[in-house]
């Protein structure tokens, strides 16, 4: 995920000694200071859930605000260090990596003057995605990548489905408002749209559900649309899915056969071998 | 989406003029005149929301009404003159826009009548569809096209499955007036119907659920049902769109069919060599 | 869907002509026959629903009663009718539709015995399945087969699925009750498998729902758990929806290719005629 | 699932004997023995879930105590047997089976230490597994095995999936925290959590549901989310449910690749053409 051939080492020694420790995995200390930031990231986005906790936070509040400092001041430390002992900063800096470390630093130092910023410590939970680095979990790197890449590709179809389904839910809330017109939950019509969104996507809290025959009436159809439309997202995601199954580049060049998958090394149908 | 070639400028210069502002996107004067309206239907869609909120309404309750006035003004002139600078009329004004830009005016001039009819003014938002025509956003069309047609495609299945869906819910609802019989909530076989529904398209409001131990019983065995129905419309779209993995440029020279795959060398029926 | 080919109509020409009107579509007076026949399960559907209404039960009951005697008196005839013209009478009295017809008298003479049995009349709405037949759906139901092959031939996935479903609900709403033991909603196993079987199906009512940090630990899981859990029985039947697209035995006797769709007449591989 | 061919019967006659009607099904003394520990899964089962029952308890809490007894002795023994009469017992102790048949002895055990354990006997439900065996049901055990292997193959994937799930829910849970700060059902960050995992999942209980405005429009976006992202974990299990088109049986005799689609030709990993 960290585009590591992107990172160059300083030239001093001690830069790249910390170099090795911090950006490689392949060491035994590197592999432990990995572990170790891990760790800390577990433990502080564990206390800061606790801190929410008023029960917790009245009994171990001195403890909670010890072990904040003293783990934002090794983030500090480690955030400088990661800068510090790179020739080309900036390409950290800025990297999806650089920007969440960078992130993870503000909210403590924000929270002296807006204390309420305090909770989105949180985000330190992102840094969690590097674990697949840590342990050196290639295979289900390229898993996460091929997700990944699932839904970019199809990001453009869900981007329309969600459009329909907001222009769908604004409708529906709308009409729905003027059937159940002011009975409790579908008093205006953003709250019509509320439940119409809570029922379209068969969350079905239930804070708001019709009481009219009409509006009941109403529901039944709206939920068994729902129920169709939830086909379509699945349907796209997986058609996307299947795709990255085969190599798209590769034809066999005597039969010109294009369904060739990804760990071919034979066309499977006339036997020639692939390039 | 509008099938623009179908659209002709009248002859006057000033028709000639007022097309191209209106109909094309590709001119500086064009785009500006699709952003603004844009604009104006996403205002007025959040006017009409915010009408229906007691506490606003009585606030601001004359801008609202006088902003309503102005964009419908506005959007009535801009439906005469989608029509005044057309030679064909009538393509317009029978096309999927032309209805929508028609209806999107009629409850405005109808709530001088009826006031409840003014929040049909909502499906005003229906014009936001032409969003992707503004931006030139092809691809987007593309993909929507995609989606649509799937749809299109396996709607006869989906219809069938909600025939199906309907029989089974109508079916199960009246045995569960028979087990729960006058309960609350089950004191009617539509009531009882409605909770069928609620319960098979795993939206589970709440408002209504099995009390008696065989009405739970009777309910489990429904939701598990309804757990693997949920199988069938996601099959059947996903099927479809899987299909449209289809070339969609080529069309075969000889015989004209249009469903040709895109691994296909050959017209699967007329047998002629694709290019 | 009725296997027509099996049934033969009698030898005397009333019962010849009799056959025309009720078994086949293609006069007019056969249509019109089906259509009034469609219209009086709709009405006799809608009949028992309202018949469940207190209110409407008490000020229109005489009605209620003479429409149903009426239409019991009508479908009665009519089934004796089915029988009587046919020379090979098993083939309908024991097949899918036979059988429906039959069950859709019974609760009626029942009910004069056990007036419970009225609401069983529903089962008539399954005479609906009708439909296809009567407006020359043949697409419809082409479609239709294709969706009950795909259940029918995953079903034996799907039982595995179920029983693997069950037995997970069981063990996990019995370990919920150790967790939350006695709280409402909770205090025996089997009204804990009745809220795992709700949370794992995500219907989610909110009529148990639970209270404890370390029941809501539990449910967490088990949600995250039953939302990945929903992917198989909808992986199962999208598989085999795709499958009922090739034609499952042509193989191209040139090039050996297997991947022929069912409309297909030239191998898209090697272009040769399909026999 | 028992790999029988693991298992090797004692010299001894009796052991013999013994082996025949405990691993085998194929006489008429081993089916009844299997059919015979089957009803005694199930009542046993059925007699822990009625126990927990207050109201069953009292009056026939005799009855259960005895029959408990009864079906542990006899489940004791037969586990014993399990064991005297193969010559390998490693193999079977710890095997799946082995495993489960252990477990679901110790609860009767040492409940008479801590009587709480008691209810951990509905583990016994797993026996059940043995199902497929007892009845010949191989089909039944190919499909169930198409199934797990697909669960197993797109494990990884759906592991990084729930880490994304987890994540997402404690960044939503704990941005819902700051909206709706300490209204009821978002006091604290781990009940915000809770209630982000039951939206996201579509389980919507509706014990925590989103009070002020704000909250609801939070809420309609995690909505609107949760259902693009249910079908991530559907698009992974059917992709890999599609893989399992492949021919089981084929193996390529050269390089023992086992990898073969139904429709290939030559083995895709050393070009070798297949039989």
């Amino acid at each position: 995920m960290e585009r590591e051939h992107n990172l160059i080492p300083g030239d001093k020694l001690w830069k790249r000694f910390l170099y090795r420790i911090i950006y490689r995995a392949d060491t035994k200390l590197g592999k432990l200071f990995d572990i170790t930031l891990l760790s800390l990231i577990l433990v502080s986005t564990f206390i800061i859930m606790m801190e929410s906790v008023p029960k917790l936070d009245k009994k171990y509040h001195v403890y909670f605000i010890i072990s904040e400092w003293i783990i934002s001041v090794i983030f500090t430390a480690e955030y400088w260090a990661r800068i510090a002992v790179l020739k080309n900063k900036k390409n950290y800096i800025f990297s999806f990596f650089g920007i969440i470390d960078f992130l993870s630093l503000v909210p403590f130092y924000l929270s002296f003057f807006f204390p309420v910023t305090k909770y989105f410590l949180i985000f330190r939970m992102l840094r969690m995605l590097r674990v697949f680095r840590v342990f050196n979990l290639l295979d289900f790197m390229n898993d996460g990548t091929v997700i990944l890449r699932a839904l970019k590709n199809s990001s453009r179809k869900i981007y329309i489905f969600l459009l329909f389904l907001i222009i769908f839910s604004v409708i529906v809330g709308s009409l729905m408002f003027m059937v159940e017109g002011g009975r409790p939950g579908f008093e205006t019509i953003p709250q019509s749209i509320y439940w119409a969104v809570v029922t379209v996507t068969t969350v079905g809290y239930g804070d708001v559900s019709p009481i009219t025959p009409t509006g009941k009436f109403f529901a039944v159809i709206l939920m068994l649309a729902g129920y169709s439309i939830i086909a379509v997202p699945t349907g796209i995601v997986t058609a996307e899915m299947r795709n990255k199954r085969q190599n798209l580049e590769l034809i066999c060049d005597r039969c010109g056969n294009e369904d060739i998958d990804d760990d071919a090394r034979y066309c499977k149908q006339c036997g020639k071998k692939l390039a």
